[in-house]
């Protein structure tokens, strides 16, 4: 049994790094496109056999340290009523935003085993394929990051309408982020139920807020969130990750959380030492240094765990692998931190 | 002549703090979109009395302290032979990206006279039709964020092709990066020549790379870029924006510009702290404030002349302004700005 990354997440001495990588179940695997070519993206999410096959290959493929569930973070949005379509090119679609509090009477607290069994499903059937080899991470987007597709009708360049209503409605708006956080959780704890080892809350948007108004409109949510989660599962490592937010450290270092997961735009040591070093640090290479030469891959990681030994780390990257990724990179990058880090921890 | 913008530019004493809105020139204004209606987005840059007309509309309408000569920083990439098309919902397209070394034979050192006069002509027109009512600033994007729009073919989420370049081959992609520096370096002094009273470079994707990276890959041609103007045109305030910077303060505060345009994602105050008071700052209201109630802009209007009073300030929005903005809304920041600065200088 491969417990490392636990180990780690849990700030335990670890005889080197673990490593994984944010969208390592994707489509950069020419193994994944098989699996995709059978079914579209939704049917794929819902299908636990084929959700679980996509999710354990990097771990046979490329040598990670922890598998994470393929699922996507909107899928509880369409459990609470909100109808979602993945266009091709396009990415996800709300064709009816919600937009102001009298819209929220089409949203409903889902029951999350009626609406999204289907993900427990995957993790059960994922625990037995991977049978101990590595842990099996779950995880949720964040209240305000949900919020801010759905408010939108899909992705957005500026998210003029979520904003608007936070000025112009700020009770409205945490309506809607209340709810949502009551669904998250039910549905953590029913992943963890199902088998999650660990679970990662991502805020792909939180970084459109000041870490004044992220404290004020963003994280009370969160936070119910992870108080809720962590009473209802105790032991189970929660991981925080933001985009952009190289202005919501100190803000993030006040959550409730063991690892605060960091894009590539800051040095992991510069983390430290705003933070401090009680947490454990998650990331953080440029997923573009998987574009450029192997050994540059190599030099890059090397650099990325010698900034990152002043505390506990787990090696991921800053954000989600690039597509176009030839898998050999990927591999390398997984390699050198299994060969480099042992005698970097702590130097 | 309201030369208050240029003397806060350079640090001196103002006897209350000046404003104006990035995108000011906009489509937040009626009087804009009936200009916009006669003519398509390109034809109103390369029109000199149409650009001069909505250059001048929001002192008019406004009331602000600054005009800024109404362009869209990709024209000097036509100019240098890239075919650049404006399509309906989906911003500038560059049919035929530039994404290696080979691809830079297409590209030529642009005559600006020939090819970018019409920006000068509307310099002289709006400085004529200003006739010392405020100072007219110039403008210009960053080597490093034209290239990221030329490389990848027009905006986007990640520039995996920009990035992927930049570990390939960096040696190539400088040569682009310099290539546009000379042609920049040319475009702003004639818009100084032509009338520009004050320049600022946009950085809109600076914010993609770390520190250790922006100061290695995108700093040296803009660098060159500043210095080459500073030397051309001596007196003329240099303003650098970058949004999403928060990680690059330090590394943008080494620049050799006397103004740093910060978005709204970090307090003015603490910009100060970290890079120290001799750089006057521009901003920072977050531009979604004006789609709020007035009480709300004024309000926090009021919070951020208060938090900016430790040193220079010219008062703008942290970002563009808008579209769906109430001109009302933006009359009551300015007015807010204008009425309540002078008892807050030096709060």
């Amino acid at each position: 049994m491969n417990d490392l990354f636990l180990r780690a997440c849990r700030g335990e001495a670890v005889e080197r790094t673990p490593v994984w990588m944010m969208r390592q179940a994707g489509r950069y695997l020419a193994e994944y496109r098989a699996v995709r070519a059978k079914a579209d993206f939704l049917t794929l999410c819902k299908t636990p056999e084929l959700a679980a096959e996509v999710t354990v290959q990097p771990v046979d493929l490329v040598g990670v340290d922890a598998a994470i569930i393929f699922a996507d973070i909107l899928l509880p949005l369409e459990a609470m009523g909100a109808e979602l379509r993945f266009v091709q090119g396009d990415g996800p679609v709300f064709p009816d935003p919600v937009r102001r509090a009298e819209d929220l009477g089409r949203l409903r607290r889902a029951d999350v085993d009626a609406t999204l069994g289907y993900v427990f499903d995957a993790l059960r059937v994922t625990r037995r394929e991977l049978a101990g080899r590595v842990p099996l991470i779950g995880f949720a987007g964040t209240p305000w990051t949900l919020a801010a597709y759905l408010v939108e009708g899909g992705t957005s360049k500026q998210f003029t309408h979520l904003l608007e209503w936070s000025y112009r409605d700020a009770a409205g708006l945490r309506r809607l982020l209340d709810l949502i956080a009551e669904v998250t959780v039910d549905y953590l704890l029913g992943q963890v139920a199902a088998g999650a080892q660990a679970l990662q809350l991502f805020d792909t948007w939180g970084g459109l807020l000041s870490a004044e108004r992220w404290r004020e409109v963003a994280a009370p949510s969160l936070v119910r969130v992870l108080e809720a989660v962590r009473q209802g599962a105790p032991g189970v490592p929660l991981i925080y990750y933001v985009h952009g937010g190289a202005h919501l450290l100190e803000a993030s270092a006040e959550l409730p959380v063991e690892v605060l997961s960091v894009d590539w735009r800051m040095p992991l040591s510069e983390v430290r030492r705003r933070v401090g070093t009680q947490r454990v640090l998650q990331g953080n290479l440029d997923p573009a240094v998987l574009l450029g030469p192997i050994a540059d891959v190599e030099a890059r990681t090397e650099a990325m765990l010698r900034d990152g030994a002043g505390g506990g780390h787990v090696a991921n990257l800053g954000h989600g692998i690039f597509k176009q990724t030839d898998p050999d990179h990927a591999r390398a990058f997984v390699a050198a931190v299994k060969r480099l880090s042992p005698a970097l921890r702590g130097a």
